[in-house]
Formats: structure tokens, sequence, C-alpha cells
């Protein structure tokens, strides 16, 4: 029986994202869960089908709460439409990003397990290839400068310079991180 | 007592990033070295002082392996100092890497157990400073165009580029990838 309390079932979600992050893909089980979210044990498993189905909903989760909020959306919106916008609203989805420490370890945990689990490869590759899409598409209606293989490039070297950040941090000082993030948008995003 | 017979040191490393990238980090024990390694239990542990000596160990290890052979050094060092050598090369570098697939998976395994193990942190923030290091050292010498900024950013672009393709394969098709490389240089390597 899978049980209905949304409120619930979101707590335990939020509460394998802090598991994952801190304890490892390995030590993500039913009973770590209910211990986070502070339940009874044996609540877990009745929110969820199996391991897999918390895997993949922590995983949406995560995209989830790294939406923008209203407000954020709305400034952006009026800002001009230049690389100078540009660089601005890299480093506040990377600041957004990073602030979300264990949403973001949550992640690439969930990416090494899915090299073991294919039911996870398929679920991730498609929330990976619709977040790609979804920027590409944000980015065609923003009238910024640049085009779609810019976007797909900063991609990756931004999710890099986060793992960077949250995983070696004095790999690159903040102040060589943030030049690189210009230096990224300035070279990229051309035309 | 620490032992010293050298090759079956290395073959226990080797066998160590097999397990951290089939098991995941909390996967590492000695036993499972051991049995990695076909060799009795216990053998490890005569080894590695302890799980940290063995996980820097085996980050070195991965970087040691992924270090071009002769004949590679001498075709890239005839080949003309051009854009178009810059992008073979790092095709090269990138099929070099992802070939060692478990090499790589064992490097993001470490980067996660480093959050939770300020002593391998600091091993890998050296290894990874070192290698950035190493790379601008060599494209200086090189000869090739573009200035140290670009190499840098091309780490980032290209290590992302190299977590899609062993984790999530399906996100990009080979073919897109190849465009992203191409892309990648002709954009970041200015000048």
């Amino acid at each position: 029986m899978v049980r209905r309390n949304d409120a619930r079932r979101g707590s335990l979600v939020d509460a394998s994202i802090e598991v994952l992050a801190r304890e490892g893909a390995r030590g993500l089980t039913f009973r770590a869960v209910d211990a986070e979210a502070a339940v009874p044990t044996g609540t877990a498993s009745n929110y969820f089908a199996n391991r897999d189905d918390l895997l993949t909903q922590a995983a949406a989760r995560v995209y989830e709460r790294l939406q923008p909020d209203e407000a954020t959306v709305e400034r952006q919106r009026s800002a001009p439409r230049d690389r100078e916008t540009y660089t601005v609203l890299m480093r506040e989805l990377i600041g957004r990003i990073s602030a979300f420490r264990t949403g973001y370890l949550a992640l690439l945990e969930l990416r090494l397990e899915s090299t073991r689990r294919p039911a996870l490869r398929a679920v991730l590759t498609e929330q990976v290839r619709a977040d790609v899409e979804a920027n590409v598409a944000y980015h065609e209606a923003s009238g910024l400068p640049g085009d779609a293989t810019a976007v797909r490039l900063l991609i990756l070297t931004f999710n890099w310079l986060i793992v960077e950040q949250l995983t070696l941090p004095d790999v690159f000082s903040e102040a060589e991180r943030d030049r690189l993030v210009e230096a990224a948008v300035d070279r990229i995003v051309t035309g």
C-alpha cells in the first residue's frame, strides 16, 4: 500500500536527499530515511514502492527545489539583454545550485549509483535531457545573446565548476572561480 | 608493519580502483580489495597504514595510469601548432580518460568521499591543483594557441562532458559530444 499524505511524502524525500549527501548512495536505506525524517521506523516503506522509487523521487525533488522563485524570475525578465546580464544570470544560477549543497551532492551520488542501476539511469537521463532542453528553450525565449551550443557548453563548464567548489573548494579560490565564470561567458557566448 | 613488495602493492591499488568504481567509496574495505586482487584475506591490511592511505594511493594511481605513452607524446610533439591540432589533442585526451572508465568513476567516488574525510580532501586538492598546473605548463611549453584561462576552462568543460558520457551516456549522442568538443576549442581558445 502506498500512502497518500503528500506533506509526509515530501519530508521523506527531502530527508533522502540529506542521507544521500551525507552517507552516499549505499547508505540510503528506508531505515536511514526514517531516522533522518524523525518518523517511526517503517514509515518510508509505506510511501515508496521500492528503493528505485525513492531514488528517482529524490532526483526530481532536487531539480524542483533548484527552480528560481517568482521574484528572481521577474527581476531577470526586466534586465537588459546583453552579455553582462548573461554573466549576472550565470552567477546567480551557480550561486543557487551551490547553496543547495546537499542537493547537488545527492545528484552526483545518484549519477554514480545509476552506473549500477539501469532503471535509475533511464529516469536520470530523461531528467537531465529535459533540464538541458529547458535551459535552451529559456535562452531562446529570453532574447539574450548567444546560441543553443553556448547554453550546452556553459552547462558543461559550470557543472564541473560547481563540482570543484563543493568537493574540493580549495582548488580554485572564490576570486578565481568568479573570473572563470566571466571568461566562460565572454568566450562561449559569441554572436 | 608495512610490506615492501611493490608489484603486489600496485596490484592491490589497481584492485581498489575497481572496487571503488563498482561498489562506491563505502564498499571499499581491505577485505573487498583482497577479494578483487584474489589474494588471501588480510593481505591489503599489511600494505596500507589505513583506509585513507589506500584511498589516496588509488587516486594517485589513476592520474599515473592516465599519462600518455611515449609514442603519443612524440606524435603530439611533431603536429602543427594550430587550433585543429588542439582539437585533436583534446579528443585524444577525452578518449584516453573515458577509456579508463573505472579510474574516472573511482576519482568521482573519491571526491564525494572527500566531503566526509578532511585528510583525503587535502590530498586530492593537491593532486587536482598539480594536475591543472601541469596542464597549463604543458600548454605554455607547447606553442599551441590560447592562454592559461583557456586551459582551465577546457578542463572544466571536458570533465563534465566525461561525467555525462560515463554516467548518463544517452544525454548526448557521440556525434553531439564530438561537436561540443570542437565548439569548445573554437570558442574558448582565442588569440
